[in-house]
């Protein structure tokens, strides 16, 4: 397995995504480059990381990419062999992602849900269980959840976060606007507004001055 | 103005947030790297692009390093040069983000809230106005609105970004699963939560490999 440099590997999920969202059996480089504004050179450097045997003279088939790039970045989405995960933070933006944020056939599964308010894992509805904060590492252990979706309040993020990496989480997903300070075996997104913000502005910025 | 390269720009934003959360006068380069996970040769060599003319025996100064990497990155949140943002789609996603999302003393103002249904924009109450979408385009160039938040369910959610592309919109923070075909000039962060996770995966597929 060679190794597939973060930028590289960031635009293969997306274009894993974009094929799955395709009619057609087959694609071009020139199509992707539309749908997706990469340059051709870019998007023919990331597919030649991938083991990839078919031709591409007619555009790549779909479905063999699509498969090449899930077995590069290891996200088939066996059933029974999904990842697990668990959203923590029941709040107005908790509870909004307990719907419909992961579809059935990705390779992620939510097992749980926790809250420090007991009123809240009790009144709302969710079709994995709810469960009070303080069994955070019970249930993780017991579930083997691995990914964690982080959506407490600021006070709370970093001890919460702490707590995620004491009991094995290997990776965070940050919804809150709060550097964690995690060992290094502990991945993190970060994808709260301000910093998916933050990052366009700061990306914006240096376009406005090289244009 | 020195290039900096995409991973740098993110980690420096990143940084800049951390050092906005710390009590001290100073902080070392250990100390980033004790809160971050990120190695001595990686904090050095992203603080080495920024034009910072200060010692770092003892560390440091974090007025003098966060003030250097909001004029390098061009985050400064002046009042009244606030970057204009809206966020489109008011289900519960969005409403929940209609709320403490983006800080006071940040870069960023929200200018306005969009939806399909006039129920929504009527019942929401906001900071901000509340408006149907057949207004997106009249109300995005009247306000001067660079930065949007999509939050709209996913079959609208190409539609709705061609339609920001339109009307001159600079960047995109993309919460829906779709992969969205725009062309160079607007600049996407895709934060859902199903890309988030895969991003997560496909990092820790490779250091799982690596090790």
């Amino acid at each position: 397995m060679r190794h597939i440099p973060e930028p590289t590997r960031k635009r293969l999920v997306l274009l894993a995504q974009l094929l799955a969202q395709q009619k057609e059996d087959r694609i071009t480089s020139l199509e992707i480059g539309r749908q997706t504004g990469w340059s051709q050179s870019v998007i023919r450097r990331d597919i030649s990381m991938l083991e990839l045997h078919c031709g591409k003279s007619n555009g790549y088939r779909i479905q063999e990419l699509e498969a090449a790039i899930k077995a590069a970045l290891n996200l088939e989405a066996e059933p029974g062999k999904q990842r697990k995960c668990c959203i923590i933070g029941l709040g107005r933006l908790g509870a909004a992602l307990l719907e419909n944020s992961i579809p059935e056939n990705s390779p992620f599964v939510i097992k749980a849900g926790f809250d420090s308010s007991m009123n809240r894992t009790e009144i709302l509805s969710s079709s994995f269980p709810l469960h009070p904060t303080s069994k955070l590492e019970e249930v993780i252990k017991s579930e083997n959840i691995e990914f964690a979706i982080l959506t407490v309040p600021e006070k709370a993020a970093q001890e919460t976060a702490s707590r995620l990496a004491d009991c094995g989480i290997k990776g965070i997903v940050n919804y809150t606007n709060t550097v964690l300070s995690l060992p290094e075996s502990v991945a993190v997104e970060n994808v709260s507004p301000l910093t998916a913000l933050t990052n366009l502005l700061s990306n914006f910025t240096f376009t406005e001055k090289d244009s």
